[in-house]
C-alpha cells in the first residue's frame, strides 16, 4: 500500500443509474487511463492531453485477442496540483451497468492501478496539504447529510470555518507557552514573573472558547443524529400507534396487550427540515417480569437523554389515574432543560366533559412543581413566565401549562403535533455560512481533553507549581487541538478516521 | 412538456456516493446552470464558456437574503449538437449526498429547468437523430447489463450493428416493393410479369434473414433474462436444498415434510460469466390437494420452457422407485432440444452398491428412450453418438448416459455440478462485437409480425393475387421492420418504450 500506487474505485453509488463516475488517482494515472482508451480509434498520449478537458471516446478491452468495445464514455483528466487529491487524476465518466463499472475497474487494475481503500482520495488530498483533517472529515459529513442544518455545519467546517477557530484557539494556546517559556529560560534564577494576571486571563479566554465549542456538541449531535423525542406514558396509553402515525408507517408492533413493546425502538423523521429521532419506550408500570423491567430502567435512561419528552395519557382513564401518570412523567422530566408536550390521547373515545376536572387539576400541580424548581433552583415566577435565576426568561407558562387532546388515529391532530414539535423548541440555531458547531465525537473529545489539560494548567497555577510542569500540560493541549485538524496525527487515526468514508472518496 | 423545456434530473445512482451527477439538457442550459454558479466568486455568462471543460466552482442558492454556499461542484459544458441529447447540455458534478442532490435540483426548478420524465434525455437524442430508437433501447439494456454476453448484445446494438442488418432487410423488402410496383404501373394493361421467380427468390431471403434474427431471441432472451435451468424430481429429493447450495443463500424454505415447495421459486445466479435463471419446481407426486396440484402443473410448463433440466432422484429409494421417478422425468423433456442432467442426490447416506444396478439398468432405459426418438423424429445411432436426420451430431450417449451421484451437502459436488452445467450447454455462442442477438421483446414481436405480412405476400402470390394487394402486405411488413429503429412510429410507443428507462437517461 504506498501512497505511490495509482488507486481507483467507483466514486457514485452502487446499483444501476445513467452514468457512473470512476476515479484513477496517482502518479500514472493519465498513462493508465489512455491505455485502454480510444479517440476516433485512437490512442493518445499523456502528452496529448489538455486537462480539465472533457474527451469522448471509447473503453477498449486491450487483451489482443479480444478488442471490443466496453463503453463510449467521457474522460476528463486532472493535473496535479489542481485535483481533488492534489496528484493527476482521472475521471471516467461511464454508463452506470454495474458489469460495466466492474470491467473498467479489471481493464485499469490489470494495467497497474490498484482498488482504492475506502477514503484513500481524500487521505492523499490530507497528506497533500489540499484539505486538513477536520476538513477532510466534513466531506464525509457532506455527503451523508439529508437536511439543511447538518448540510451547512459541513460546509461551514469544510470551508474551514472551523478549522480557523481552531487555529485561533490554538495561538492564544501559543501565546501562553511563550509567556511560560520566559519564566522557563529565567529558571535558574528562580524569578517568577510578576505578571500571572495575564496567564490567567489567556487562559480563561482559552478555556471559554473551548468550552463555546463543547457546549455545541450538543447542538451539533442533535443535528447530526436528530434531536431526540422521547414518547413515554404508562402501558397501552398508545405510545407505538403514535409513533408509527407520525413516521406513516408500520414500524413498531401495536396491540392492546400491555407491555407489548419492550426494547426502545428510534427512528429519525424529517419534521421542516430539521431531524428529530423519535424514541418509542417501553410504558412505564410497576412490574415483577424482568425483561420488561429492564425495558422501563432503559425508558428512564431515554427520557433523561431526550431534549424533547412527549407525555402521552390515556384519556379513556380516570381523571385520578391520569393525573397520577401525568405527575410521574413531570418528575422524570427536567423542566428547566428539556421540552414537555403533554398529550391526552385516546380523545376519540375519551368522555368529554372529563376535559375540564382535568385542567384545572392540572394547573395546580404544574404550578406547584415549578415552585419546588424554583426552590431548588433559584428564579422566580409570575403569572405568565418563569425566570431564571440570572433573569433568564425559562418558560412561557400559559404556554407549557396548555396541554392537548389527540387521538393518535387521526392524521390532522399527528399533523399539529409534528408542527407543535417544531414550532416548540426553538433552541435550533439559525445555521448560516459561519456557525461552527462540533458535530463529531472525535473533535468533542480531544477539545475535551484539551480542556482538562487547560484546566490542570490553571490548578497548577493555583498550587504554585513550576513553570516546566504548567508548560509540560499546556503542551498536551496543544496537541489535543492539534490532532483535530491533523498537525498532528499517527497513522492509526489516520486509517481510523479514513477507513470510516465510503470507497471512492 | 415542451420538448424545448430544459429539462434536468440526477444521473447517477441513488443512495449516497463519493459523487453524483446531475444533468441538464436543453435551450438554456449553459444559462440556466450558470445562473447558481460562481467561479472564484464571480458569475459566468453562457458566451464566456469554453465547451467541453471542467469548470471548479460552487453552487451558490440565489435568493438574496441567504447566498450560503451549497457544494464544490465541477461542470462540464457540451455544446450541441455535441452532445448526448444532440442539445446543449450541462454535466454537475456535486458531493453524492441526497441533501446536496435535491437542492441543486430544486435551484435548477426554481430557475426554469423542469424535472425530466423517465428516459427523457434518450428520447431527445432519438428525436434529434443522435441514436435511432433500436441504439436508444440498447442504452437502458447495456445500463442493466449484469454479465459479458448481455453486455456484448447491448453494446452491439447501441454501435448500430442490429440497426444494420434491420436496413439490409429494409432495403431487400424496398427492392421487392419496386418489382410490384412496375407490375402495378402496367397493372391496366393487366400485364404480370413473367419474372415472379425474381420475386419469390427475394422473399424467401428476406424471410430466411427475419427468421435468422427471431430465431436468435430463445439466447438473446436467455442471456438476458438467464438461461432457464429447471430443477425437477419427485417430492422431497431435496431441490430446495441444491437451490440453496447453488445460491449459497437459504432462499427456498426447505423441510422434511414432503410438499413444501408449491410456488416456482427462480433466481439468478453466474456461473463463469453467464447467467443461468434456476427454478425450483414443485415436487411430482400423485396428490389430491388442489394447490400442490397446481404447483406441480406448473412445473410441468417450467420443464417444458427450460434450456436445462436437472433430474433429481433420491438415491435413498428402492432401485425400482429411482428407474420410475427417472424415467418420469426423462419422458417431460425433450432430449432432442433440452439438456438433461441426472443427478443421484443423498449420496452420502445411500447404499453404494445399489449405484452399480442403476447403471445398468438406466443405460438401457435411456438407450430404448433414444431408439424410440428416432423413431419419431428420425435421424440415426451408432454406439456413441445419436444423430438428427440431417446427419448432424445431437448428443454423445457415452457423455449423456452417464449421470452423477451427489450430495447437495457438499459444497464439492455443488461445484462440480455447476461446472458441469456450464460445459454441457455449449450452445451459447461466441459473442463478439458483430453478433446479432434479438434481445427485446417488442423486437421480437415487430419482425415475427412482418414475417406473418411476408409469409402473407407468399401466400398472396402462390394464390396469384394481385399486385396491389401483395404491396398491401408488403407495406406493412416494412412498417414492422421501421417500428424497431423507430423510422415510422407514434407518441404511444415512445411514450412506452421511454417510460420504461431510468430518471436521469
Amino acid at each position: 500500500m504506498s501512497r505511490h500506487d495509482t488507486i481507483c474505485a467507483i466514486a457514485t453509488a452502487s446499483g444501476a443509474g445513467a452514468i457512473a463516475v470512476i476515479r484513477i488517482s496517482g502518479e500514472d494515472s493519465f498513462g493508465t487511463a489512455l491505455l485502454i482508451f480510444r479517440k476516433n480509434g485512437k490512442k493518445l498520449e499523456p502528452n496529448d492531453i489538455e486537462p480539465y478537458k472533457a474527451y469522448y471516446g471509447q473503453i477498449i478491452d486491450t487483451v489482443p485477442e479480444k478488442k471490443p468495445m466496453i463503453d463510449d464514455v467521457i474522460m476528463t483528466f486532472y493535473k496535479s496540483p489542481h485535483s481533488y487529491t492534489g496528484e493527476d487524476s482521472v475521471e471516467i465518466s461511464c454508463h452506470g451497468s454495474e458489469f460495466v463499472k466492474q470491467k473498467i475497474l479489471e481493464l485499469l487494475c490489470i494495467r497497474g492501478c490498484r482498488l482504492a481503500e475506502p477514503g484513500e482520495f481524500s487521505k492523499r488530498a490530507f497528506i497533500n496539504g489540499k484539505l486538513d483533517l477536520a476538513q477532510a472529515e466534513a466531506v464525509a459529513d457532506l455527503i451523508s447529510s439529508q437536511n439543511e442544518a447538518e448540510h451547512r455545519i459541513a460546509i461551514n467546517q469544510l470551508k474551514g470555518g472551523f478549522s480557523n477557530e481552531l487555529r485561533d484557539l490554538r495561538s492564544k494556546l501559543v501565546d501562553l507557552t511563550s509567556l511560560l517559556e520566559l519564566e522557563l529560560d529565567f529558571s535558574e534564577e528562580d524569578v517568577e514573573f510578576a505578571d500571572r494576571t495575564k496567564l490567567y486571563e489567556l487562559l480563561d479566554t482559552a478555556l471559554k472558547h473551548i468550552g463555546k465549542l463543547t457546549d455545541s456538541f450538543r447542538m451539533g449531535n442533535a443535528i447530526k443524529h436528530g434531536i431526540p423525542v422521547a414518547i413515554v406514558g404508562e402501558t397501552n396509553t398508545g405510545k407505538s400507534t403514535l409513533l408509527n402515525a407520525i413516521l406513516g408507517e408500520e414500524r413498531a408492533i401495536v396491540s392492546d396487550i400491555e407491555g407489548t413493546t419492550r426494547d426502545t425502538i428510534e427512528e429519525t423523521f424529517n419534521i421542516e427540515g430539521t431531524m428529530y429521532r423519535f424514541i418509542d419506550t417501553a410504558g412505564i408500570r410497576e412490574t415483577s417480569e424482568t425483561i420488561e423491567k429492564i425495558g422501563i430502567e432503559r425508558t428512564f435512561k431515554k427520557i433523561s437523554e431526550a431534549d424533547i419528552v412527549i407525555g402521552l395519557l390515556d384519556g379513556t382513564k380516570s381523571v385520578k389515574d391520569i393525573i397520577k401518570a401525568w405527575k410521574d412523567i413531570v418528575n422524570r422530566v427536567n423542566v428547566l432543560k428539556q421540552e414537555l408536550i403533554i398529550m391526552v390521547n385516546k380523545s376519540d373515545i375519551m368522555d368529554a366533559t372529563k376535559m375540564f376536572t382535568l385542567n384545572d387539576d392540572y394547573l395546580d400541580y404544574m404550578k406547584s412543581t415549578y415552585e419546588k424548581n424554583i426552590e431548588k433552583h433559584g428564579g422566580y415566577m409570575t403569572d405568565e413566565y418563569c425566570y431564571s435565576i440570572t433573569g433568564m426568561d425559562l418558560y412561557d407558562i400559559h404556554g407549557l401549562l396548555t396541554f392537548s387532546y389527540m387521538s393518535a388515529k387521526n392524521p390532522e391532530d399527528i399533523e399539529n403535533l409534528k408542527s407543535s414539535i417544531r414550532h416548540r423548541y426553538t433552541d435550533i440555531p439559525q445555521i448560516d455560512g459561519n456557525t461552527t458547531l462540533v458535530s463529531n465525537l472525535r473533535h468533542f473529545e480531544a477539545l475535551t481533553h484539551a480542556k482538562e489539560s487547560l484546566e490542570q494548567v490553571k490548578n497548577g497555577m493555583d498550587n504554585k507549581l513550576s513553570a516546566d510542569l504548567l508548560a509540560e500540560d499546556l503542551r498536551q493541549a496543544l496537541y489535543f487541538i492539534g490532532s483535530i485538524t491533523g498537525e498532528v496525527t499517527n497513522g492509526e487515526v489516520l486509517n481510523n478516521i479514513f477507513g470510516r468514508f465510503c470507497i471512492g472518496k
